[in-house]
């Protein structure tokens, strides 16, 4: 148990500014109350769910969304909050230009302007002292014949080759892959296969990101962190959850156990804490539910699937494995999951200085009336701004 | 020859006043130009659709993002530019009251109001007079534990039976239905099952509409189309194709075999004109094609399928059915898919007065540049308006 | 707890006689030592599980799998160790006459040998003394145009009445669905839409049995519990859990989450014990894994994730969700899925005279040798006998 | 048209030997008439193919199914019927020894004798002169946690590299991937970024090979084609068609414009021929079909996609894809896919000195009552011999 406790306290796990602000979807963003209107509100919304939950220190930004005069203040105003500023997500998908694309468009002067962007991204990095650039492409086509698959693999190659010459030493590339939407019949980087080559192509510095969230129907998780693992190239993941395709619910919502399978190989690897080099980010849209406590909750979440994959005996696995006891195997992880890990979670928190529960500790605290309050007038941060 | 001809002269397709505004995904809508900013202007495109194709003598309105203060005035409208105006869509998804569920929502004020939106809908009928009023509800909940599916199944009883009362004797309710989205968890009408089951009960105008983008993976569509006929419950379609979920596609884009298939039953059954009491409708987003040419293209496709179908030797294909030889029959039936009808329906086209190729003769009509030029200025309509 | 306990007492799940003889995929059926040669070491088989787990005290048969020349004296067997013959599983998907379907067959003279297999199920179940009759069919069609859709729905109808007029006042009819396979275009009972229709239509006695297994990806399955359990006519279940397609792994293996929300329905419902009139049975293939201690594992499963629905409390579930407090209803659906019941069940176990451990108790009785060594020679039974 | 007629000229279609013998589902094999009883019976076949189609002159050897004393001996039968034998298919899947997995397997013996197994097949295609080898492994598990995903990927990984090392320096791997079946939790090879990345350590003459049925639902296959075509690492196809899952239907009869697309990649890249190096081989299972006219229509089908790509205006293509013009660049693919090409090919095969009409003459030949008569006795082969 003091293992346990000691890896969970290694434990760091990124919220996302945008996550703060009003998302929703096609049909209709409902506006939600006391939602924070600039990237200061954000970063003070991140700084809250770190304040109950302790592990949640950093959190990222996405570009132009987050764009501010002076990303010194904002860095410095984040460290006086409690939190530091972390991932730096690019957007080359709501200008007007990227009807077709950005990096993979036909027009080489689209192109320009997106890998710009991209760049640009990278000078905001050195600023925040950011160590990884998120890259996802909405980039694809929604009609066979529309554009040639083979001429936009080399105009991505291109974009990216370029864009990681730009990177500093110490910094980082994290290629996101997602299965469709919003492109509905080509996606240029739709597979873990996809982002895999292409940073193996790069550089040891770029690395593929899972979005949880960004599959086909039956993919197996937990395969493609083990598989990317073994190859040096897993570089983090966007937590979220989902029944059907890429919903965005609260991390561990709708498949808790998928959630922990994939802790299991983190685990595994023994890459939990910092040293791992594993970027734990959460990505999802809270479209009804109020967003700070969805926050904390899926923070709880991971923390609860880490700490039952720590439980795991893995000798008695091991071993059951290598008989080729299939029933004990499973018993043994099946063991693992079943366990209630809430009171250790509450026990730890308490030894830290932390509520136990941090949700009601939320709650209690006034902070969803105060912001109600102080942000009822201005314009609500939404995607598109 | 003769026949097939005949048959497809009875073709009625009807085109939706949404497909001309501009549409897009929850990450951006990318505005078009010379897109319409009025319903007036909705159904001069409607019309100009028609102009061209000669099968699309109907517009349908949806409410309230087609509300005007004066029904009569733009049925006259609709008239005077060779169209009429056809079914009747609500619209209770986008208040932001109804953020947890509309007609199913836990709180009875929510429930009355949306009631209300419906009921007002069939007064515009009476004003229009539209046969249909088609019921798409996006309720559902996002996690589960939300809320009660029984009781939101009891609640949507209640809704549907108040507003099928409010019928006219000559007017029907069609039911939609929709595996997911906007609701990620739990959809209160999410297949055909339940549409039906809850059309049953309301009684023979009540029917089941088959929009041809919301279901499962590798649902067998024709299936539901051949099941709902034999039942007397199949009302009509929202066409339109789909890769991955509710993409929203032109019809027949992305899976021109499925269309046939569809088509084959509806041959089949002798319901392909309107004694047939199918409405068949377009449902589709246009989020990066220019709206006009792709509903004429669209238009085009159901036309060239059913053309096809018609094409089927039924005799060979029974005979071929009932000695069991299922090469045989999967020949018949291939036979006719693989034939190009497009000069068959050209010649239909130049004998009834059309151009043979429609999208050519849009294109050579400068109706677009005129749309530009006069459409360059106000409000473009959207989903949203 | 108590009443927990009361509850979880009153269940009654019944397994297969087919869960004891081997199985497999198309490409391979792995034998495995100590398998049943006959319907009487299947039965045996069966009242070891419920000897260890007190809560399975009846055995379904599969005509002819299962045929003998006196079902009194199986019976009367059955009695004799422990546990009754249950439901009846009629088979018309192995003669080479039913290559292309059974009650569906274009051929009248095999749907009559069809139809009087089925009837001659009923003879036995009131041999038996059996309840139920489950009817799967295997029909469909493999390819577009093969046969006639309308048709084939139309011979299944006749057949399924014919059977139903057969049934005593206290038999019922059990039908199920299935979304495809062993039919890879059509399948005549694909989803239970169909299902009820023909139920709706034959009558009180015919119900909805939902095979876990058998639905199309992303399926909401407690959406159908909920939905039939309301209309009066859900019948039963086939437990088993799937990653992919009918994978017919051991029940709450793929998805215990998800096993945990049927169960939600269930009690919500209050049919949890024999009263309800849902039978409760599991359905899977043991194509890698023993089959008695696997049997034993999913009998267990299915008490856990009965356990944790009747520990929901259901006064703040009903309370958050007329309240709409979305993260609240979900929260104490989850505290209570989250709890480890393994404690309170291995409780209810020793009060009530049974081992706290099931599956040890199994491996330390020897029953595993023992049929290992009984069971040496002669033919195991398998899917074909 | 003379160009088109040329490269279809060049064009060869690989039909596999088990293709002729009989196969089914878990649930049953039907047996058929006039079924090869032997590996000399099935490369007879395979003749009668390519005398109709004339496209067809090889017949791939699955081992053991085709295992026989003499290859040389198999080899000159096969020439002097008029075809040649093609790749060599291992088989580790259906001995007992590998139920838990073959190369991957936990226990080191096991792992031993499935290697041991590929290496006697390189032996076979040193007798034969076979340039392939297709791997398929079925190896994978049911339960999560029953093995450790990284040591079976390790395991994989060396068993590769030992068989790779054994290659003649003409002689491929084709390495194939398959989403699920028959492991119904982790497969091994699960997708094509696991193939692509063992083959890239391995060396140039190891290549993916892509089964349209091995996928995910809705995934688009031909982006696979082109991105494996660009990285130089496609090496094959097996083509089949499906709807659901590995359905393995007859090539072109579930989704007709998905194997046009997937040709259209393979007509842009210029290796239709077999200079482009790719094996285009069927692989499909004929449960109720007879099965060399179900072999014939397949290779016509992949004929027709491919005729159909060749016809595409690929200037008129290039020019709408730059200038973005949507349904332009779409209407140029469509109208290839539309054209009736059935014609072009009966005057292709005429003026080829076979008949026009494939099946029909296959028909009329006799062949069919030759091999009922012939077979009638003996055992029939099917996928366990």
């Amino acid at each position: 148990m003091t293992d346990v406790k000691q890896v969970l306290r290694t434990q760091r796990i990124e919220t996302p500014s945008w996550g703060y602000a009003n998302s929703g979807t096609r049909f209709k963003v409902f506006p939600q109350q006391g939602v924070p209107r600039d990237p200061y509100e954000k970063v003070a919304d991140a700084a809250t769910v770190h304040r109950f939950t302790g592990v949640a220190p950093t959190v990222a930004l996405h570009i132009p969304w987050d764009t501010v005069d002076d990303y010194q203040k904002l860095a410095s105003y984040a460290r006086e909050v409690g939190v530091g500023l972390g991932t730096i997500n690019s957007n080359v998908f709501q200008d007007p230009d990227y009807m077709l694309g950005s990096v993979t468009h036909p027009d080489p002067r689209v192109r320009r302007k997106a890998t710009d962007h991209l760049l640009a991204c990278v000078d905001i990095m050195d600023a925040t002292g950011s160590r990884d650039l998120k890259l996802w492409f909405s980039d694809g086509t929604n009609y066979p014949g529309q554009d040639d698959i083979t001429a936009r693999q080399d105009r991505l190659a291109a974009a990216l080759s370029e864009v990681y010459d730009r990177l500093g030493s110490e910094q980082r590339m994290l290629l996101e892959y997602k299965f469709f939407e919003p492109a509905f019949y080509l996606t240029d980087v739709p597979d873990w296969g996809t982002a895999f080559s292409h940073c193996l192509r790069l550089g040891e510095r770029a690395q593929v990101v899972i979005d949880t969230g960004h599959h086909a129907p039956g993919t197996n998780i937990e395969f493609i962190v083990a598989v990317l693992l073994r190859a040096g190239k897993l570089g983090g993941f966007d937590f979220n959850s989902r029944f059907y395709a890429d919903d965005d619910l609260m991390v561990g919502a709708a498949d808790p156990f998928g959630l922990f399978r994939i802790m299991h190989e983190i685990v595994q690897a023994g890459v939990v804490g910092p040293a791992g080099g594993i970027a734990f980010m959460l990505d999802q849209c809270h479209n009804i539910e109020p967003k700070i406590p969805a926050m904390i909750r899926s923070v709880m979440n991971v923390q609860e699937a880490t700490a039952k994959a720590l439980l795991v005996d893995r000798a008695a696995l091991r071993q059951a494995q290598q008989a080729g006891d299939v029933l004990g195997a499973n018993a043994a992880l099946m063991d693992a999951y079943n366990t209630d890990v809430r009171p250790l979670l509450a026990e730890l928190r308490s030894e830290d200085g932390l509520d136990p529960d941090p949700v009601a500790a939320y709650h209690r605290s006034g902070y969803a009336d105060q912001i109600r309050a102080d942000r009822a007038d201005g314009q609500a941060a939404g995607w598109g701004a």
